[in-house]
Formats: structure tokens, sequence, C-alpha cells
């Protein structure tokens, strides 16, 4: 990874920080510091405060769209300066440091897993370390490290696994899909666990709450202003929106909100 | 642009995504992976979403203080998906890339225009393209294909024109002038269309709402505290503020409220 | 600073603007135009709009981990266009840029004062000069010319002092020591003056509002889903939180709320 393979070294950061406070500006402080000229990009610091799941789906979708060896840095860390541990866990295309509460584990299939590495190795922290913001004094110095070509096992003893979350999977019932809202993005979309590209886009049938909603369309602009509308989504992700509006005003829909496709 | 004019390489993003999601830290993936090194600046991703107006103005006013030949791709974008066309348009200062609904045109007037190109060789898209996102599909490999010297012209065919937008004029009546506020911003002042240069500083009465506002101002600081006080802006606007307050509280006033100056 | 010294030339921005508005964009464009290849790294623009003291505050926390050398641009600044001085304030490790209305006095303790320069050579400034956005005309390029290798000197006269903010001490009253809230971060997390260190974890007793804390916690994870807990905090401060909760909503409490630590 970074510089020891020959592409440009790059981190990523994918936190519950927020970019009112300035946690974010201070890890990158300590990256600056540590690896001067190293690059790092926002994927963002909008996860909703200590939604773990939240993280991982976000990090599972952008991950795909970074060269092969990036470091990708993530802190949604409601267990802090407990007991959980912290991990780096190097896949065939990505090189992840964080908690290991399941936040790493969407973007690291079993399948693709290299090795998992415990971060014990307290040289590589700052010190003192504080109980509160191991993004500056743990996870910040190690994707540093790592973007400098520190090999991972440098950096403490393997591990054989990392804490896995699921994402709820859709139940057929019937003729009837049933599956969930599990994302709503800032126009108010809502995306669905349901993949998006099994249906045939004429014949089904979506419901949300009372409202129904006929066919799987081209595009958001496929329909008039102000009407409810299916699309397979940048996810490849069933996804309902509406038209120059908010699917998630519209409905009253959040996270969790039943969504039944019928062929 | 970019490389081949021996400049540093530089892509700015505008677009109505916010921070929250990972759109944008998505498409910076895609560009770093086909453009490694090439630095990027975000001008805002807080465009109000769909609000091509409110980009076009933002980017007329950005684009002045970056370097000739600076990429600036923009994505507010409502008919993604739908036929609208996707360009690049070079002018004598930049290299503008985004959908063509508006949104390059005010940044670009017709006397600095030199190419019109239709973003249509899809060699240079991601594969598959979403029919959702073609910031990340679309734009930001196009962005990084011009960052890196592609000449716009391997892009696609020459387009005769853009869609055009327009600012509202303000109209003179008998002795006064009649303009509106067009931008409001995070300290709540209200940026009109009125040419703040034009008027007598010291002779000139502004009305908004009930309230007039006798005199431009040298500076916000020339009034007192919670004081409303007129001054030209950095955007050399005439703008409307409240001093250590918002303007927009004060008079419950947004984008369309008029603003009447008479001399 | 800069490059003059070797390192790699890095601007740190710190401002009230928020990141909805172009104002941060447009002046790394600024930036970029002048010092071409000068890394920027935002330590936040969510300083409240003209919160003086939470610019000063942030800024203090943040300075020790940026490598020294680097030019930390501040920018909160209700008295824009006025009589207010502008400055460039060099330290031991770090060289500050912005108003002198005591926002950068936080980071610069008397001690480390190495010199004080007010900028007064034009030459250095954007013209036409606006009297609303300084960030733009004033600051960014001066910052630009630091990190380029300009000596301070070269930007106007030394000046003795500079304004200086405090921050609120904490004092005691019999057994008890009275401080108080001085930041709330995203999480609803309650900052207070209180020098976390000094007090035995076990057998302090903390007030706030009817509440009662007793101890001071090694994590937050110490206590159990929706309690309230004290803990050191990552500024070496007393901080109130409830585990994955919000101590600001539970407590209703924000800034200036006093804390009170009894032994």
């Amino acid at each position: 990874m970074g510089r020891s393979r020959g592409g440009a070294a790059l981190i990523t950061l994918t936190t519950d920080f927020g970019l009112v406070d300035p946690f974010v500006g201070i890890m990158k402080g300590v990256m600056a510091s540590r690896a001067p000229g190293v690059a790092t990009i926002d994927i963002t610091h909008g996860i909703p405060p200590q939604d773990v799941l939240a993280g991982a789906l976000v990090l599972r979708h952008a991950v795909p769209y970074f060269t092969p060896g990036t470091v990708h840095l993530a802190v949604v860390d409601p267990g802090v300066g407990s007991a959980r541990r912290a991990l780096c866990v190097e896949t065939d295309t990505a090189v992840l440091v964080g908690p290991d509460n399941g936040l790493l584990s969407l973007a690291a299939p079993s399948t693709a897993i290299r090795r998992i590495v415990e971060l014990a190795e307290e040289r590589f922290f700052l010190t003192p370390r504080s109980a509160t913001f191991h993004g500056r004094d743990v996870f910040a110095p190690v994707a540093a490290a790592l973007a400098t070509g520190t090999d991972p096992d440098d950096l403490g003893p393997r591990r054989p696994d990392l804490l896995r979350l699921t994402v709820p999977e859709p139940t057929r019932r019937g003729s009837a899909i049933h599956g969930q809202v599990i994302y709503v993005d800032r126009f108010g979309n809502l995306v669905t666990n349901l993949p998006g590209r099994t249906f045939p886009p004429d014949r089904v049938s979506i419901s949300i709450g009372r409202a129904r909603i006929r066919g799987v369309s081209p595009s958001y602009a496929a329909v008039a202003r102000d009407t409810p509308v299916a699309v397979v989504n940048s996810w490849d992700l069933l996804e309902i929106a509406v038209r120059d509006g908010s699917a998630c005003e519209r409905f009253g829909a959040g996270v969790g909100e039943p969504v039944i496709v019928e062929t």
C-alpha cells in the first residue's frame, strides 16, 4: 500500500464526526505531520452519530471507486476507550483501518480478506493517548504509517476474524418480495435493500405505505414533476424518489420502512 | 488545460450533493484513480437541491479566482439520466464540465467561449453507467481526462450553443430602481441583483419590506450592533445585512424579495 | 515557514464561513493561484457566526497537531472593513494569520511569540479589495505568500502585542470548584473549563443542573447506555457526556452552563 507499491499514497476518511467541530482537521494535522505529502479524501463525515451500520454501508459502496491499496480510515466508534479492538484489515483491493465493531465488515467480504491485524503496537500511537478520541491518537497515526509503507504485520498480531454486521435481507412471501429502506440521502431518496436489476422493469408494482408505484423507470426525469418514481440507483439497488422533490417527506419514510415488490 | 499546459492540474467541484452522503467522496475517488496527483478544490456542495440558478450564480462568482485553465466540474442535475446533454465548455479562462441545463452558462459569457463540446464519447465514462449518478459515471472521469491533458474535441462533437439562464435584471420605474434578492448567505446577508458601485453612497435610500436604509456604508462595522446596513459586497453587488445579526431573519426575506433603491 | 524551511508548505483554514456558500472555495482558488501546489487542510468552517472565542478555542487545541511552521489562516471577523488590524503572528510552532480581534490569541501564548506583524503592505492583497470579504482579498493572498517563503517582516511593521481573549477560569468556593461549559460538540458532549487530570477520579462528585455524576470514568463506554458520564477528554478537560446519547439534550445545557466539582 502507499508509496511502497509505487502509486501515490492516498488516505480516505469516513466518520461520524461532522464538519462543525475541529476533529477531522486535527486528524489531518496528525497525518500531514507523519506522512507529509500524502493526499486525503473525505468520503463523508456525515454518518449519523454512532450509526455503525450506516458507516459500513457507505464504506462498502465507496471503496470500489478508489485505487487498490488506498488506505481507508473509518471511525464510528461508540466504544472508544473500551476493550473493543482496533484493526487493520487488508483486502484484495483496500487497506481498512478502524474499530472492530462491524464498521469495516461490509467493505471486507471474507473471500477478499488477506489479513486482519490488531492495532496493538503502541509505538505507532500518539502519547498520551486520550480516552475519547482514538481517531486522533490511534487511527490517524496508523493510517499515516500504512500510507508511508509500514507493513500491517508491524502494527500488531494477526487475528482470525472481525466483528461482522449484516444488512437486513429481503424476504419472499408468496409472489411478493418484502424489503425495506436502508439509507436516505440528502435529496430524500429512499434506498432499499432490494437488488434493482432483478426485477422486470415494466411488470413490477412497488408499495410503500399506502402508495403504489408501477414499474421501474430509466431515470428520475422519466416521470412528471412531484411524481413518485422507482429507479435502479448508483448502488444497483431499488430506490424510491419523487421527481424534483423528496420521497422521504412525501411518504414520511425513513430507514426501516417496508417496501414491497410484486411482479 | 491541466498538465499539458505546464501548470499544476486542478479540478474544482460545485454540486448540490451536500456533504452528508458519500457522493462527493466517491467522485473524488474516480478522479484520483484516473488522474493521480491532480488536486481538487470544493467550491461548494451546498447548492440547494436542484437549484440550477443558484449553482450558476456561484460558478460565475467563483471561477474568476482560479488560474486560467482550471477544470470546473459542476453538477446540479435534476434531469440526470434523461436526454439532456452533457457538455464541456472551454472559455478564455476556464474549462467547464456539467449538464446542459444552464448551470454553466453564467460563467461562460458568449464573448469568452472558445468551444462547446457535447460529452458523447462513452469510452471516457464509467461502465456500467447508472441512471442516477452521472457525477460519478460521466462528469468525474471526463474532468479527470481533461485535467490530464485530453483535448476537449476528443470527448465528442462541437455544439453551437448551450442552454442559457438569465438572472433577473433590475428595472427603472421613475426615479426608483427595482431589484430583488438573488442569494442569501449563511450569515443571513441578502445579496441583490443591484450593481453596488453605480449608486452614490451618501444619497441613496434603500427599501426592503417596510424598512428603509439610508446610504451605502463602507463596511458592516460602520453601523451599530443589530442595525441594518447596505454595503457593496464581494461580488460588487448591493447587499443588505444586519451588523452582528441576520438580515434574512430580521426582514423575513429570501430570494425574490423586492429591494428598491431611490436616489 | 513553508518551503523556505525545507518542509512541504501547508495552510490550514479556520472560519465561520460554513460550507454552504462558496466563500471557502474562493479563498482556496486565490491560494492555489498564488501558491500552486501548496496543500490546505480545513480545521473547521463551522465556528458559530461571529463567535470569536469559539474560533480561538478551536485554534488553540488544533495548532499543536500540525508541523511547526504551518501557516494557520483564521477568519472570524465581524469587524471586517473597519479599522481593526490584520495580523501575522509568528510563534515557536506556528504562523498565524487573521484579524486582530482575539481570534489568534489563545494559540499564541506570550512566551511563545517571536513577532507580531501588522498586514499593511497592500501589494500582497487582491485589488480591488472588497469591504466584506478580507478572507479572499487580504488573508488568503497573505497566507499564500507566507507559505511560499515570504518573510513576515515584508508584510508590514512589527506590533508589540495583539488583542487577547480570556477563557473564563474556574473558581474555588470552599471545597467546591465552580466551572462552566465552554464548548459543545456535535455529539452533544459538554466540554468544561475544568482541567480534567487534577481531580482524583474516584472521589469527585460533579453537578450539572440538578444532576450529579459520581467519579470520572476512563471512557464513555464505562457506563451503561443513556447514562451520564464524566471523562477527561482529548483536550485534557473535564467533559460531561451521555453514553450513546447527547448530554446537551439531556441537561438542556449549552455554553456557560455551571458545572461544580466537589471532592
